[in-house]
């Protein structure tokens, strides 16, 4: 470890759940030390006193947001509302790495951004994704990286195996149940635990939800055409994960055997996304904490679709461990450095 | 109350969830005597012992399920295993209602249940879903009740609507997250709480769930040509509801106001399915202990799909209250009575 | 039914836990018609929007709560902040049934009021626990009804038999667990699905919660001498219920027989509180939506301590079932009249 | 790492709770080899059926648990049902590690064992819970290891200070939630996801669970005088985690000041135990997955009572974690080695 170069990093929007856990793995990150730790209305806190899971970080205090603050790191890690990344990176400059949580740079198309976030469009960064097509290589040295949504990332890795073999009609149906932190710290009334537990409910129905371009630009990038997404996204009384069920029609002469190589082949050698073997489902739970993506995929010849799952914990390999990944491959760092590849059940 | 006729109900399989849940809704039936209890490995135990929240039936003990037994009832609810309805149902006699919370009489083809149950068929009962178009009429004065699945009843009831307005392709997607409840009490190793708590997980993927024939027997006799179903059943960590998402292909020129309209109209009058209005979605919550199902619709015109999303508690609407609901209709009582329409929550 | 007087019912305070719970009993209540409804911030918006689960009152309006709306009713419950209470009731009048949901009239003593709620103390009413020594007595045809905390009901049942039968040294110990509903439904960041779910925590620790000097009052009340309360609340990642484990030092010489037989006489033929069968204990799930609290007892001869243990479901006999039962006593009705016994379980 | 001595550990009773955690934790141990994993019914199974959490060791095949295949390891963790210990250490060798997280060799008492477990003793190993005076020197160099139960470490961390201190009589009252993993991943009813969901319930009431010697013991051996536990555990809605509040009387002429004072000290510089700022109360959600034991205490000076509560996942600091931590001891390795301080929220 000696050997290894160190970088120093920030967070900004440090007492919020995607900061947290940025923080959480960074804690175990050989190549990291963590540096400033910066809030909004938190600032002047212990971080002891807003994520008192973080114990080896509880006696630090909380900074605010401010260029000078954030200077003098190699990488900061954004966690900030919709809007606000784009000055900040511009006062950080552009040889510090900035990582940004949030949503402003990912989208390629201004149109898209405007009708879904209702906000002019501040550009587009390279994608955290590195598992698609060309994502890897995308991020090599790069000075800034979106990191994808927590819908899309599992959406994506879900369905652009089928999209990538060709063997899928351009247009998906997804229902994916989250966990209550995809929603964030900020309280409101429909995210009590009086209200959460023991409810399943959808919201953003009918194809509002923010993420739905996201998936879209994704897929249609790999399929080559536009894939329409009819996308839902429902409630589920736990704090972590999301269960990504995917179901698009087979092209004609599709088989179950063209299906399962599709997904062995696109995902062979990936070190966070792995296919099941046949038989075995994947839950939520046995990615709760790690960097995994579980994937299955089934061939319903009765209907013809192509039924694809994706399991992941939505604050790691839908946040902060697709952050972590992503800097990892930017650094020149080995890609699963400090990540964790176990889950924490039951 | 003195004027009204009273019956007489025995409950075969009284420990386990349906029969449980039956008892607990027949207490607040004003038409009905509460008479044998029987159970299988569980006869010789007080109820208390094994159903607790039952208080005023504690110091009941459970008998064995023997026609001796089940003689003398006017109804007799029957909570068994797959299989074994046929038989007793037949030494009660023809004059006695039985209401059968099992699948032995669901399926009007016999290719389909013996490949799904793979088991001969033992016949087709009138079915419990008194909103389907002509429900009612098949249940009245009827001796046997086929009460519906659990997921059955919250997919037909969702988009039965948009099939008997001949709006939608036959073809649809489901999706639907169900509480623990639904598979029973028999201890397996991933129903633990600690297995589940925390957790989503997929099953029955591939359109092999046992329902699967059940929703494409309904919808299609709806539709009047057949609906292909290609559904995907979850389990939620929750005890108790389904929220069940159903995606279909509106047909061409469908306009969102015709799709509510279809709705609107369908479910006008419905004592128990109520379409929520516009921008409120259905909870698993709001109906947990009610004998309502909650349904909410949308268009996306992006894609040309429509959404129909149904909650229901899968032991009330889903079993019990369906049974009971259809009961009443059998036994000429006026159809609400004694069925909750509030939930209990938080 | 068409005998029974009907008294009608205004609600103030109906969009929160406590109103919504009254509404939801008084909807199955055969001698209540449900007058207004009335909330602070909420007024305008229907009942359907915040409390989706009272189907039947779904298009009723939020009034605001002045002295207008609330007229003209036989019963008027409310919900409301400490403090708000006794304003309201003088404006209703001495004939109107007033039925306080709060904390303001809970208390005998002025000192302990102040230096638990930090304001003047605005009166005692009669106490709305009828199963005390005395407690019918004090609520037959009272205008005024103080509905006991939950806490408290809980506690003050699980012990005031040990007490009633002078087998318990004058100091109990006291952990309970509630679900996160007993914390209503302002949202705060630690009741926050994320933060509850799979979480247990402890609050108000060391003598410091509001709850401790009303149990103190109730059993010191019973005991003829002070008891010392040593009361430890905890928050458990459940909606409903509270489980009360309470721990007393016996008096010398008490046998485990004189335990039971204490427990057994001062339950006898309670309606709602129950002592369970010798080797049953209670489970909050057993009482979720009754108005039951189950009890169980034990001796630890070993160490001559009396551990009894209280379930009860905090919204309904902790808060508006007690309410309700009061009420029936208040009116003349029967006692029962409107409360279910049964749970919804699992 | 790489001047590091690395240890080969093979672990018994690998498709359990236990066994599973302790392979979590190894596979982050950078001084352990992970050699056999056996199992009883599960031999021949791979991992990745029965612990898909675990992928690195997903197509690991459990071996039969047997002299022959435990052979040739520096470390056997053994995660095996009461009273098969002994027979499989026998075998072992005296040369080989065992660290035992069953039972067997937890007491010191013969009769105390005989009176809870109800067979033969099989003696008395070096106890795993480093914290306790004379904890460490008790493992360093030790062959064996009696890892302590859950409840007992969650209890003895809040107390020991306490005792050690002198400040507390010797008669302590002990309320502790649990998570079910808590209970085995054997399927009970009563473990059943419906019946643990939304619901509290106590177990092992009044001096009878079998930890409670082992709470005698340990405190006892503090104090310099017997202690006597009553104590009471309850079952939380949750998969991990343990809430101990223990009540104890203060001896006289105690003040806040040496409470605090008291717990400062005894748990100063303990790298997992740690007491909190004073104010802030500990949750088992703040410590999911990590090795760490929060602690914080109150003196309710009303009644002289201090309150003492621990928070732990039962699996890592009362199992898993509590087992590595005394296996890096007994090898000589940094106690720390390999153990995480950050726990898994929200």
């Amino acid at each position: 470890m000696a050997s290894q170069a160190t970088f120093r990093a920030a967070v900004a929007g440090a007492s919020g759940y995607a900061g947290g856990e940025v923080l959480r793995l960074l804690l175990a990150h050989p190549a990291i030390e963590i540096g400033a730790l910066t809030g909004g209305s938190n600032a002047g806190a212990t971080l002891g006193e807003l994520q008192p899971h973080l114990w080896p970080l509880a006696d630090r205090v909380l900074e605010p947001t401010t260029p000078e603050t954030l200077a003098g790191h190699d990488v900061v890690f954004l966690g900030l509302p919709h809007g606000q990344s784009a000055a900040v990176a511009e006062q950080l400059g552009p040889d510090v790495l900035v990582v940004d949580c949030g949503a402003d740079f990912r989208l390629h198309s201004a149109e898209d951004w405007e009708n879904f976030y209702g906000s002019p469009h501040a550009g587009t960064w390279p994608y955290g994704l590195p598992e698609l097509p060309g994502g890897r290589k995308a991020l090599e040295g790069s000075k800034r990286i979106a990191v994808p949504g927590c819908y899309p990332t599992s959406v994506s890795l879900a369905l652009f195996p089928a999209y990538a073999a060709g063997i899928a009609e351009p247009e998906a149906v997804v229902v994916a149940a989250s966990g209550t932190s995809g929603a964030g710290k900020a309280p409101k009334p429909h995210l009590l635990g009086s209200e959460v537990m023991g409810s399943m409910s959808p919201y953003g129905v009918g194809g509002v939800h923010r993420h739905t371009p996201e998936m879209t630009q994704n897929l249609s990038a790999v399929a080559g055409e536009r894939v329409a997404v009819s996308f839902t996204p429902t409630l589920a009384p736990m704090s972590r994960g999301i269960l990504a069920t995917c179901n698009v029609k087979a092209k004609p002469g599709v088989t179950a055997a063209q299906v399962r190589a599709a997904y062995a082949e696109a995902l062979d050698g990936e070190p966070f996304v792995h296919l099941l073997p046949e038989g075995q489902w994947p839950a939520t739970s046995s990615v709760q904490g790690s960097n995994n993506a579980l994937i299955q995929v089934a061939f319903d010849e009765n209907v013809g679709r192509i039924i694809a799952i994706a399991a992941i914990d939505n604050l790691v390999k839908g946040t902060a461990g697709g952050a972590v990944q992503s800097m990892n491959i930017a650094l020149g760092l080995p890609e699963e450095l400090g990540l964790p590849q176990t889950g924490v059940a039951p």
